[in-house]
Order: C-alpha cells, then sequence, then structure tokens
C-alpha cells in the first residue's frame, strides 16, 4: 500500500527556506500550477470521516486522487490512492460529468502555485514543495511517499525521522495540519 | 452532449453477419478483448435507476464509463460520459482502489471478445461489434454516437434510422436491450 507522510509548515515568506535548500545544493524543478477540485460525496460527510477525494489539474495533467483518514496526531501520514487520466480538459471534463452523475458534488477548488525540489534521505525520495496558495498564503509542505504493508512500520517512522530532520534544516517550525481544503473552509 | 445510440441483437452464430458485412465491402479492425468491470453505488441501485458505471480494460487501455438511464423502448440510446485512465494494471487497480475507498463495490465482471467493423451512414459513424461474450454467447451491437444537445433531436431520429437500416441489411431481428450484466444477473 502506498503511504504519503507528510507535514505542512505555514511560512510568512518562502525566502529563508530558499536560501537553506541553495546552501543544501537542492534546485528547484519547473514552477508548476495545481488546481485542485474536491469533491463532496453524496452519502458520506468528508469533512466528518477526514478522507478527501479530488480531481487535481497540474497543467495539461489531469489525476484523480483519494486520501484516506490521518493516521497519527503529528504528521499528515495517510493512505494515498491516485489514478493519472489522459491529458486535457476536454478529459477532466468528462470526469467531472461521470462523478455528478454519480451524486458526488465540487464542494472547492484550491489554487496554487508550487516549486518543488527533491532529495533523497535514508532510501527515501523526499520532496520539499514551497506552495503559494490563493486566499490562503504562504506554505511549505515536506513529503515522504512510502509504500509499506503497515502504517506503524519501521519505514514509516524512519520516514517521519526524515520530515522531522528536514523541517528542522529549513528552520520550519509552525506545523499546520489542516489540509488546504479546511483551511479555505474555515476562512484563513 | 454526447449520446449512445445502440441496439444488440442475438445471433446464434456470427458467420451470416461476417457474410453480409463483407458484401457491404467492410472489414474488421484487430479483435480485441474487453474487461467490464461494474461497480455497484454505495447509495443508489444502478438496476432500478437503469444506470451503469464501469472500469473497462481493453488490453492496456482503460477507460472509466458512466451510461444513464436508456431514453426510449425500443433502442438503448442513453447518456455516456467516458474518461480515458492512464494505461496498464497499476493504473486500473489504483482507480478501482480509489472507487472502493468512495463505497463503490464490483458487481460483475463481463468479458468478451469482440470484432468491430465501421462504416458511414447519413453523416454518422457506426460501429459493428461482434461480441462473444463469457457465459453469455454471440451478440451484435449496433451503435451510432451522437453529440447533440437534445435527446429528441433530429439528429437522434436520423441516428435510429441508420440502425433500423443496418439491422435490416445484416438480418438481424432478435433484439435484446438487456445489457450484458443483467443478463449475466438473469443466468442468461
Amino acid at each position: 500500500m502506498h503511504y504519503e507522510v507528510e507535514q505542512k509548515f505555514r511560512v510568512t515568506s518562502h525566502e529563508p527556506v530558499v536560501t537553506a535548500l541553495a546552501a543544501l545544493g537542492l534546485t528547484f524543478a519547473e514552477p508548476i500550477e495545481q488546481v485542485d477540485c474536491y469533491y463532496r460525496h453524496p452519502q458520506r460527510d468528508f469533512a466528518q470521516t477526514d478522507e478527501a477525494f479530488r480531481l487535481r489539474a497540474v497543467g495539461e495533467k489531469n489525476y484523480l486522487t483519494y486520501k484516506g483518514p490521518k493516521l497519527d496526531q503529528s504528521t499528515k501520514t495517510r493512505r494515498e490512492e491516485e489514478v493519472r487520466l489522459a491529458d486535457g480538459r476536454e478529459a477532466r471534463e468528462s470526469c467531472d460529468a461521470i462523478l455528478r452523475h454519480l451524486g458526488f458534488d465540487p464542494a472547492a477548488t484550491v489554487r496554487k502555485h508550487r516549486l518543488v525540489a527533491t532529495t533523497q534521505r535514508r532510501g527515501f525520495a523526499a520532496e520539499i514543495a514551497l506552495d503559494d496558495v490563493d486566499h490562503l498564503g504562504h506554505f511549505v509542505e515536506l513529503e515522504v511517499s512510502v509504500d509499506a504493508d503497515d502504517p506503524y512500520s519501521a519505514a514509516m517512522e524512519s520516514a517521519k525521522q526524515v520530515l522531522t530532520e528536514l523541517a528542522e534544516e529549513l528552520g520550519l517550525s509552525e506545523v499546520e495540519r489542516r489540509s488546504y481544503l479546511e483551511l479555505l473552509a474555515a476562512g484563513h
């Protein structure tokens, strides 16, 4: 199974992190724009169950993603399943039409500009994402992807340590455990 | 909107149709195997609402498809929305995992070998599919795709006439209005 071990930090500016990443010799990939349309389930309240279901557009690329409930109190470790769709607006609109026919409703759209740097730590690929989110401001997300049978395995613990170390090295301290969707709903 | 005007016929053998198609100068594309996994909705009984939702694999290609209720009594005209997914088993399994997390359950799998010939009639692309369906036998499906704003438009009527003419030319008479899924459930 695929898990996403993730922690998000609120920052007033990305500059200190950019400087710290440069000092580590890390560089950014091309900037991307992500537009995430989150859906309401016809039967379950995802806010209650702590799940999320969204259609993500990254330029022409489209992804359908399910995120399970968070599995611990400090990080945002959770089950994640994602499937890539055909590229382009038409595929995105067809998928949206299918979901609406099935009773799903668009709940909110999160739009952000993201700069991503990646690094290898303890055998894991770690991702550092500098997010500029419409209506919400600046954030840094640290993410380690883990394929593990058990969310409480040694690999998962090791992945969490990678997050802790990275956060320290990048001077990140203000943890934001709520999703962008939750923050938007709360009016932050 | 996209509509599928379709009629299905039961045959004891495909041979007479193959002969009739050859006389019309039509040839077949490469034979394909389609594996359709139909899902149950967490809240609605698709058998009652006359809808269908499936994940189709055609070799390595994957498609997610919603079909709305049939709109008339004689043909199988209905709304159809489809999105292509990434190719391969992994994408298919991820999509299946997402659907299960959302409360959809696999209801049944329809597996068939299909030979397709296409022709132009009255400005429409018509498809003649010779199906050999596991556990069900031999069928011929005639299908015309129509992009129309209104399911009762002149274009839709014209598409239905194409079906009627083709059925006559191919000697098809035993209409089967039930889906393969319904036939499987009924034990035919």
